[in-house]
């Protein structure tokens, strides 16, 4: 282990935590939040001093492993979270730790899912941050931290590989740093390109700075208790267009901006995840309209897109309680709340890549018992899959059943009804937001108790971090030297 | 395809079931039932003219492959169930027949679900049939015709790997046709020594017998509504021991038999499975006492176990309502559940075996990730598990979760609530019978519509048969030339 390289870059992390609450402290002092803006500014200069204090001497050696890839990831992320709480606490919006804590894993793993019963009337510079934590956490601190900071490009890999999702984290370009940089960029792009169009579509700049924030980290946090109800159908199809988008493999976008149209539209999981989405949401719009819950056509497939897209993409906004539609339409939305979004994009789940790999290969195997000569190889996107990819997609699997049982296991301590016992954990695992019963569009986590809240955070940091950082960082074996 | 071959031992189950179904007519004729005892006499006259004319002619050759093999045992479990239930039909019993064909792939498949809303006051010679489903499908209708028709040893290998539950089914002895002898000798003393100690414990000979039959194969169908709670606990404790020795592995016994108990007490899965049940059967027993279901901390201990053996071994019988524990207890028994029993038991379930095998993996590829030097090799029993094992149970469990999702996603279409609808579902492809809610242990399978029950019907006969054979039977692929 690498404990100085350890050091150094949980020291990075404070820098850039100071640097990160200066928005929301210029959002206090504009909207005339002063006593926020305090907090803020104290907040901002501790960070800083100690940031800088302890990252000043450079480790000897930046060289990093596996091992300390994602065991920094891992304890990054749960840094993070524990500094970027402390808002919530001081400006009194959450005035328990553990809640602020949940609320702030909800936000860096872009779950979305709230202790808090209502956030209407919540301080603009306070929701500021609570929505800035979604687009923070969506592309990865450690993303951006290999694109400025100063490291060996060959061992910057290693981190860039914990933090991101998908089965295989491939580089867009040769070096590293320049991949963290393209992504960045891409990111920043589609989120100005979101507050623009939102803006003219109606909203507010305040209102669609912070939705923007909540759409492209696939995150969910709303800033008033009606959800997306409260806005335009215009407004409300930008979000799905914007949701739908960044669960889209970003690397896509680099291909498209590069005019490689042939490679961008090579990659089968965008298909599937499209086509998913629109069987998916005119199967549901047909169901809810025979069910008499909206008695206009158009009107059930645009509701029921937005539904379908918002668990796809695992953001977790609403527009209508989904909860109180008929079963086929919300085991279907369970059902692709667990496959989630496509690998490389911001959103979670299982992946469709992942499913992709795991359904051909069981295909194959099942060829395999018909016809022993039959071809065993997994193919996607045109290329064989190798088969430590395959073995390692197939064990993903497990981990991710076992986490998820054990998960269910301790929340159901608490004694909730089953399907809130269940879609909590699949909600918070797949860094969704919203569930169904308790947990539902209009309801909150603020009923666990803390042994099932820090277990719904630990499934959120999983989720988020795709198990192997968290797991392999609990496991005492990576610590022994 | 062979399909001369298949012609033939579809013949040979007409003249299997009109011997079988002697039993339920001497049954009839013993309790003068005498308008059912008419109506076994026909179909037993019916049976035995069709068999024994159609399997007259032997093909001319019985040489079958692995394809054959599974075609032929999905064909032979549905066309057994279809000819099962006439006898409902016919007895006035389940005037519907969609309803008796639930309940007879329900005893075959030993899950024990019924459709009746109350099974007291049935015929002797009915409820006689009704259990004795679970006896013939424990062990499995082809093991037994293996047992008894003459054909070349290699490729009777095929049936019985095709039937025969665990991610890797061996021969006993060299020859399959002596394992399979041998495995339905234990299995008919088993039957023999629970009767015995049933009658001992106060039962009458006909309960003795019936219950027997449920219990050891692992079905779980009662001849009472108060399901096994009537007995006494004495009763209930024999039952408790009969079901937790059939979800062992039956290699065990041979080993005990042959004074190898070495080899017995080296598989792994048994010791898991006697683990895992006390550990449940503790801690559910410490629920259910501190949330005040019983005063008394042996009994909640006698009715933990109970519900525990009942839920790992699949079989489903019940004493106390296990829907109205708290949730903690029957989340536990709902993960028991998906689990199940050893392989090469009566038992359904996705298997501990299968279980150790994936998590062993997943343990080995995580250790791969922090040392990429660290051995990648499964062990079980003390030995290396083949890498094209380990492939084919990892593509066992996404078959399983996919056929899972699917079937939820169709059930739904009742619009019953979550519980119910997963748990239904959950139910029948591990074969256990009762779920929670509306199909809890009080509960039955009544209210769901055809399409449901068809789909819960599938799912049976893909639980029993491990999904290979059903999945390989409904591909097109397998019925072209």
């Amino acid at each position: 282990m690498n404990y100085s390289m350890i050091r150094y870059i949980l020291f990075r992390l404070f820098r850039i935590m100071g640097g990160l609450l200066m928005l929301p402290f210029f959002v206090a002092v504009i909207y005339k939040e002063y006593d926020s803006a305090e907090s803020f500014f104290l907040l901002i200069v501790i960070m800083l001093v100690v940031g800088i204090v302890g990252s000043h001497k450079k480790p000897k050696s930046t060289v990093i492993y596996a091992k300390e890839g994602f065991a920094i990831t891992a304890l990054a992320w749960i840094f993070m979270s524990l500094l970027g709480a402390i808002p919530f606490v001081m400006t009194g919006t959450i005035p328990n730790y553990i809640d602020a804590l949940f609320e702030t894993i909800s936000g860096f793993t872009t779950t979305g899912g709230s202790i808090l019963t209502s956030v209407d009337g919540m301080e603009y510079s306070v929701q500021f941050w609570r929505t800035f934590t979604h687009w923070i956490g969506g592309m990865g601190v450690l993303v951006f931290l290999i694109a400025v900071m100063p490291m060996v490009d060959g061992y910057s890999m290693h981190l860039m590989r914990a933090e991101s999702p998908g089965p295989v984290v491939g580089k867009i370009v040769p070096k590293v740093k320049d991949t963290a940089k393209i992504l960045y960029q891409i990111y920043i792009a589609i989120t100005i390109l979101e507050i623009i169009c939102l803006i003219i579509t109606g909203l507010p700049i305040y209102d669609a700075v912070t939705i923007s924030f909540s759409t492209v980290g696939t995150g969910g946090f709303s800033i008033h208790d009606a959800g997306i109800g409260g806005y335009s159908i215009a407004s409300q199809v930008v979000i799905i267009v914007f949701m739908a988008l960044c669960g889209v493999n970003f690397t896509v976008y680099y291909f498209l901006i590069n005019r490689k149209p042939k490679e961008a539209f090579a990659i089968d999981e965008v298909k599937y995840y499209f086509g998913t989405m629109f069987v998916s949401a005119a199967l549901i719009a047909i169901n809810i309209y025979r069910a008499g819950i909206l008695t206009d056509g158009v009107l059930s497939f645009h509701h029921s897109l937005f539904a379908v897209v918002s668990v796809m993409t695992t953001t977790g906004f609403g527009t209508l309680d989904f909860d109180k539609w008929p079963m086929f339409s919300k085991m279907m939305l369970c059902i692709l709340s667990l496959i989630g979004a496509c690998a490389g994009s911001t959103g979670g789940g299982f992946k469709f890549s992942r499913a992709i790999i795991v359904i051909r290969n069981a295909r194959n195997e099942l060829n395999y018992l018909v016809h022993p000569k039959a071809v065993k190889r997994v193919y996607m996107d045109g290329h064989a899959v190798e088969g430590t990819t395959v073995k390692s997609v197939s064990a993903y699997l497990v981990l991710y059943v076992a986490t998820f049982i054990l998960s269910c296991i301790i929340v159901a301590l608490d004694n909730f009804d089953f399907q809130t016992t269940v879609t909590s954990v699949a909600a918070t695992i797949n860094n969704i937001g919203p569930g169904l019963g308790m947990v539902g569009p209009m309801g909150n986590y603020s009923e666990f108790s803390n042994l099932s809240k820090l277990v719904l955070m630990f499934d959120m940091l999983a989720g988020r971090l795709e198990l192997l950082p968290i797991l392999i960082f609990i496991k005492p074996k990576t610590w022994k030297k």
